[in-house]
């Protein structure tokens, strides 16, 4: 059994391919290819944390995946991050391990960025020419590295919780090339930016449905949990398009949850992303129409981009 | 995380530690001390095989345990061995990953053979005068070797389905000292054992209620899944004490839980090999009564064991 550290996979990273090989993935997933069994739990209490444990394969593939994703949220009190994680692929033909990836979260990260940056790439009005980040942690900052792959657009509306986090936000991202704008309020986000991401732990909405102009796309990536919530419900209403990463998933978390609820759409608007990168004619239509990509995270991203740090497969 | 391979794990075995870390695993079980979610799990077809992902922890403990255990029928036909396994252990403080026990499959073997030890010690008539030993593959030869850590008894009857395996058997476990009688029937393991142990993947009954004599304790590792069973349900009946090692699990799958089914015996007939570990009193009462020990296997032994390989940790 291969281990394969935190900082070997950093330096295997070729984005070209773990771009197409999520799309493989989000395709596989709608066409029903990807085996998905309920994900398992560990709860902690003191102090508080939480184990997931999420496991699954694509029919034909010769690996399977287990992926342990563990949160600490009073980690950072011992100046430890608070998330942590590892995958292991098995061979599918015999049971035997094939590879430890000690990724410490960063692979989780790192799909779920891309699957933000593939929403943009199918969903977004081209070209894109004011970008709104809603939250300032790892993944917002990650999100808005890996839109240089389908963007130029170097224009960067930032709004968070923490004044100093948002500064930070922009210094770093300052070094990008990025022109950081940090709003004063999510509603200036919304008001200046047509491709709007919200990556926030938020248990309320965040961004209120009257903001939203026309020809914006919207990308939640937040709302990963029971729980959790970043839209405005009404947001679904206002929308034309109503994108998941997987219907069965939101409908039972995530903000599409919360616009079901309401009784402001049903299952039948939503649509899953995997659907839109195999067929162009149920992409936006127009200029004008709004779209919502609701990402929750699946556990055929994980196996895709596992896949792309075994040696001699071709991702 | 530090990465313990099955060699590293066979030059660490301290038996006695184990043996008494093993018992504390049944206790907590049964004083509830355990969090034990469902077993998640893996189906495969071409080759057939299943992969079970177990993972728990006990209460106060420093760490938490999961496991992957993978069989993959077809092995034997390429050379490979059809089970395969490893635990994880976690900070259950940080999440951190401490180790990675790369034991493939092993521990599992050994707590379950630890198990049957255990079992015999509180529930055999002493001294044991003739161990039987049904099945004679890795589970069997481990879990007879293991007796000598309770008895001096060096008398066995053992009976396979291929009298192939059964020689092979003997020429092994003669080795170690033992007396290797082949019975020619099951019946006549019974006819002549007082202390008998099952390990056969059979999903029909093996052993029949008519053969057992009084005084025999019987146990039963074989049936750890649903739809495998190598006791006539009517031993149950028979029975003077019934243990098992989760009352939750055996009456979900075991060979109690056919007798369950029948109407021969109901829940409240078993007893948890943690309680009779815990309290004498419960035991058996005088060399006449028959008992019976179905164990199908639970996460605090995974947990024990695990821990009895970390280093620091004093199990």
């Amino acid at each position: 059994m291969k281990v394969i550290s935190k900082s070997e996979i950093l330096s295997m990273i070729e984005m070209d391919k773990i771009i197409l090989s999520q799309e493989e993935a989000f395709v596989a997933h709608s066409e029903g290819q990807v085996v998905t069994p309920p994900v398992g739990h560990l709860s902690f209490s003191n102090p508080p944390g939480d184990c997931h444990i999420k496991y699954g394969m694509i029919n034909g593939d010769d690996t399977f995946l287990v992926k342990i994703a563990q949160s600490f949220y009073d980690n950072p009190k011992i100046g430890l991050p608070s998330s942590n994680g590892l995958m292991m692929t098995f061979s599918a033909k015999t049971g035997a391990p094939v590879a430890l990836l000690n990724d410490e979260g960063y692979l989780t990260d790192l799909r779920t960025a891309v699957a933000g940056l593939i929403a943009a790439k199918y969903l977004a009005v081209m070209p894109i020419k004011s970008i709104g980040i809603i939250g300032t942690g790892t993944q917002a900052r990650l999100q808005l590295q890996l839109l240089k792959h389908i963007t130029n657009c170097l224009e960067v509306y930032v709004w968070g919780r923490s004044q100093e986090n948002a500064m930070s936000f922009k210094s770093e991202m300052t070094k990008f090339g990025f022109n950081i704008n940090i709003a004063q309020s999510p509603k200036v986000v919304a008001e200046n930016c047509d491709l709007i991401i919200t990556t926030t732990p938020s248990k309320q909405p965040i961004l209120q449905a009257d903001w939203i102009r026309p020809g914006t796309h919207i990308t939640a990536v937040g709302a990963d949990a029971t729980g959790k919530q970043e839209l405005d419900s009404q947001i679904f209403a206002k929308a034309d398009i109503r994108i998941v990463d997987s219907i069965s998933q939101c409908v039972d978390h995530g903000d599409s949850k919360y616009a079901i609820d309401a009784g402001i759409i049903n299952e039948n608007d939503l649509i899953e992303l995997g659907q839109i990168i195999k067929n162009p004619a149920i992409r936006r239509k127009n200029n004008q129409q709004i779209s919502i990509a609701d990402l929750t995270g699946i556990i055929a991203q994980d196996i895709q981009i596992a896949k792309c740090f075994i040696k001699n497969y071709s991702c």
